[in-house]
């Protein structure tokens, strides 16, 4: 789209610049499977995260390579050595004359945006520290789209809705697309007041309950996120909360047919293994996803330039 | 070969099926060498090494990129983090999104056989704890096929027989030839009882003995494997037996003129440097074979899609 | 050139030999940037880095990906585990089955030459702890050449002049080209005296201070290095000589109108980000260039096969 410049936070896009994206996702997802593509021939990707984060790397990597495009990876090590002495900016500065865009990964809320300023070549912001996680949030909105309907969705989100972001970023997204968003957690991990009042004020139904069993029945999307050990003070009530929200197997009984889970990945115990063997489960689906959403990302700023 | 969908364990092959497999190897072997080849272009190689093992892994690697295809690697920061929180079949079954076959390496025996059945892509076992090795083993018949001969061959397996699975898995793969093998090993390391009745079982000539020299003139392969420090309670009785496995260049007065001499590397110091420049030596060109072996398997594994 | 085997030094280097190389990133330099080129499309590099060094090797990747090439890294992980147990020379005898050349770094003095004996492919020595580091003297050189002029120059060399290898193999290769060299430096930290009176015998204007100052109007290139607080006994007296040798945007008053500031980085706080939006400032475009003179190494090494 015209001014593509950077990825940094999904707050600026409209609704048009989102179907944009997803209809070029569409259009590469076959590069995703079995077709071949050149498309980004004499490209080079670089990568710099400042903190691991598995699948977005590989996913980011599995899109460049796949449209015939190179990678160049700053391993954890280097970042770690760079990390202690050498500026964000200065680092950018020097990865930018290799490279003809840098996807990265930092611990730092606003170091996306710092980046860009200092970059001469598109910076794809793959999360920085509370901030943003566009990507995430693009594969999460086509992964609805391919699976399900963006249009008028019902979706519940579950779990951790006080420090998800990924959670945040998908609700403002679907906002634009006339959601019923009924949100779901336990009573110490509700979504922050102000985004609450933002979604209302776009004119979305917005309802929140600490019961899951109560809305299964009633989505066609179940978007879950793990809630983490950390976030409470002792062990016993994370254990109570977490029991809660685990979906499970029986928890499927009588939901919509059309019912689709899905979560941002990994997973570790709050969706269970019987639950992966239903139509429903989606996850693994929309982690594969992540790849033509890169790809289109990829394909428009360096087409752009 | 039909059915060729993954590569768990050697025991379920034929002798049919690893000659297919060699001739594969010996019929793309010039690109390993200087000639290019685009055969997997568009085709993506993910590397899951959950403990590092470099010469599997650059050979994969450079197996995979001569013949054009394309390889993303899981780096050890990240595996160990995946290694703390998600399990290995979800890890699987995003992986299996992104790449068009997986080369596994895990430190827990039947890792392997567990990611096949959660995978949708082609697992490639690259040493699963106690269990299998089975592209090493592979590697070995090639090397003994282009610098010696397979059939009828007379081997000694040396150093450590108890612990060893590239010696338990060449021997029986061996057995399929009709091969004459000689054990040789300390007593503390002798190879399991259950193993030499399986090999006597399929009829070919074993004999054991504690005594290097007395086998060394009349062998036309001596496979030296390093004994481990760690296998013996104190360092003396390991260093006494470490000096008698120790292959030296006086060792080799006498042996036969086409006697080679193979060890899986890394050598600490069971062979001495003089060893190296004597046309005995066959252990780096070993190395090289990994690369023809390693295309074939991959080439077999995609093309058989 | 004839019988360019391996780049281990500068020394051995006539003016021709450098004019050449310097030449051939002239003509590749437009691959560096957004041509593309499959000039070396089927031969792998190895990176083989015993200590990092992020931009000399994301470079050398960058360089051998934009001219069609592959590589294959020995991570970090897998460096230090091979450096406890397997010698250089195996290592080198294995991965040189794999690929074409190797780039190795190292922390002992002398590596790189012994690397070259064992090796059956071209070694690139990327710097061996005390000795040399040839390929970042090259990429100075050529940045001297694409912005200043290599002929005749004035040129200051500051900071720390008694450990830094770099100002030291740069100053030998000036002086094939008639430079007039400045050398700036606290007096705990003089360039040695041999390598002063090799540069006198070699006929070249050599002058020494310690007033950053009274230097910076005269020159043409001023080349900056990092004064390290490990090479101080206390913190105070480092802060001291930091302070007086750190470059700010007040400094460059009076100065030449086409002073060039050069620096290998990663700089830390020895230049002022104010005096990165000078013109003079070409640390940055001096990090680009690093990718052209490395394709130059590179596409030389492999033709001359």
């Amino acid at each position: 789209m015209p001014g593509l410049r950077h990825i940094i936070s999904m707050k600026e896009l409209s609704r048009e610049d989102i179907e944009r994206i997803l209809e070029k996702a569409r259009e590469l997802e076959r590069f995703a499977r079995k077709e071949r593509s050149n498309m980004l021939e004499g490209s080079v990707l670089a990568t710099l995260f400042y903190e691991p984060s598995t699948r977005t790397r590989l996913s980011f990597e599995t899109a460049m390579k796949r449209l015939g495009g190179e990678v160049i990876d700053m391993v954890s090590k280097e970042v770690s050595s760079a990390a202690k002495g050498e500026s964000l900016a200065d680092t950018i500065r020097v990865v930018d004359k290799y490279a003809d865009v840098i996807v990265l990964r930092h611990p730092k809320e606003g170091s996306a945006r710092m980046a860009a300023e200092f970059s001469s070549v598109p910076i794809i912001n793959a999360g920085d520290g509370a901030g943003h996680h566009p990507t995430q949030t693009r594969l999460d909105l086509y992964t609805i789209m391919r699976v399900s309907c963006l249009e008028g969705l019902n979706i519940a989100l579950a779990g951790d809705l006080k420090y998800g972001r990924t959670v945040h970023s998908l609700a403002y997204a679907l906002s634009l697309f006339g959601a019923n968003i009924t949100l779901v957690s336990p009573k110490q991990l509700r979504i922050p007041e102000f985004i609450k009042s933002d979604l209302r004020a776009r004119g979305i139904g917005i309802r929140e309950t600490e019961s899951l069993e109560s809305v299964m029945n009633e989505v066609d999307v179940l978007y879950v996120t793990r809630i983490q050990r950390e976030r409470f003070p002792d062990h016993e009530e994370y254990m109570k909360v977490a029991g809660v929200y685990r979906i499970t197997g029986k928890l499927l009984d009588g939901v919509r047919d059309n019912l689709i889970i899905m979560h941002p990945l990994p997973r570790i115990d709050e969706i269970a293994p019987d639950v992966d063997r239903t139509k429903h489960a989606k996850y693994f689906e929309q982690a594969f996803y992540g790849v033509p959403v890169r790809m289109a990302l990829l394909s428009m700023l360096l087409e752009a330039e």
